[in-house]
């Protein structure tokens, strides 16, 4: 365990993990982080935000009249968390009942990012990481976009990921009550895309959905 | 707008709601608060926790021997947000992609609760967040169990909910580009019950998780 972490996991130790690998696959399959940060007075704020990784990167955009988003920017302490839910966990005792969950806890300082090519190619990173491969396939942001979003770069200094996974871990003296026990797996499920109202007409689902639908297409996401 | 409430929705305010049921609603939904804090220096913290909502409380547990509990337990300054991801907006510009979304942020403060009766109760009613019915299909938490857990009562002191619901909002301008646009709805989807290795042979699939499976069930709990 890296000595610089902030966020140590204490309680069940053999949940944590510390390397890139395994904290980027987590954000990677997310859509939300919960970005958290305090006023000089100590009053915490935790806002759910649309993000990107690119590297220890971590991209996030919002109007340039956002409040928050002059706040964070002014490189004050920042953590932010993304988390997934893989399944509940049935015990036979209420004391065992638990989650399966991915989770990452990230912590650093974010700047803003104002050179207008580097925010246009963010920007469809951001529309990429809603759904792959979608940036190609609608209008690049132009000029007053740019202007109107402000996007912040998030530096990850230090990181770490608890994953729980598995059936629940009952007591030994539980083991002849007549409960059943065991995992009831959850992950994201698409439904029927939905055209908009003033839809272009006869233009076809794209590739990109079309994708989400593929076999297999949810667990590679997740993985 | 309430005046008291320390996060207004000021960007795109129509989607800022701050009434009891709404906020309620989508606290009840949900398995996974993220709970936010700052250290005496400033630094911020926010963490994933199971909750359990009981009117304007929200139960948190954890380990005697945590740190959080500990940290959060002393009545500090503590906000928690919980958010819904409900559908992938697709627009025909990178600018007007977003994603359909229910979100609460919800500031107040913690205290422990001690008295064992509370808490056996309150250990009853995080088993039937997790899953409606369970805690009577399950053994209810004893002595050692109770003392091995400290349990927060967060009470909310102010709250706001924001929703984003619809399809994309294009520019008028784009209208014409032959981009399909659109809405790809997310909800969690609950896979085939997995038994647990050591599973109490013969013993069915219990109702709590038969109702998971029922038709409309994602709907009432997501509702």
């Amino acid at each position: 365990m890296p000595k610089h972490v902030r966020h140590k996991v204490r309680r069940v130790a053999q949940r944590g993990h510390y390397d890139a690998p395994t904290i980027h696959a987590i954000l990677d399959a997310g859509w939300v982080a919960h970005v958290s940060f305090a006023d000089p007075a100590g009053q915490p704020f935790v806002i759910p935000m649309l993000y990107a990784r690119e590297g220890e990167s971590i991209y996030l955009h919002g109007s340039i009249a956002s409040r928050l988003m002059k706040t964070v920017g002014e490189g004050i302490a920042t953590c932010l968390c993304v988390t997934h839910v893989d399944g509940l966990v049935l015990a036979r005792s209420h004391f065992h009942h638990s989650m399966n969950y991915r989770s990452v806890v990230a912590f650093g300082k974010a700047v803003a990012v104002v050179d207008p090519t580097e925010k246009a190619a963010i920007f469809a990173r951001f529309v990429d990481a809603l759904i792959p491969g979608r940036a190609a396939e609608s209008r690049p942001a132009d000029k007053n976009e740019l202007a109107a979003t402000a996007l912040l770069r998030f530096t990850i200094e230090d990181a770490s990921a608890k994953v729980r996974s598995g059936g629940p871990k009952d007591d030994p003296a539980d083991r002849d009550l007549a409960v059943w026990s065991g995992v009831v797996p959850i992950s994201p499920h698409y439904a029927e895309p939905v055209a908009a109202d003033d839809a272009a007409p006869g233009v076809p689902v794209p590739g990109s959905v079309q994708r989400l639908f593929a076999t297999g297409a949810e667990k590679e996401r997740a993985a």
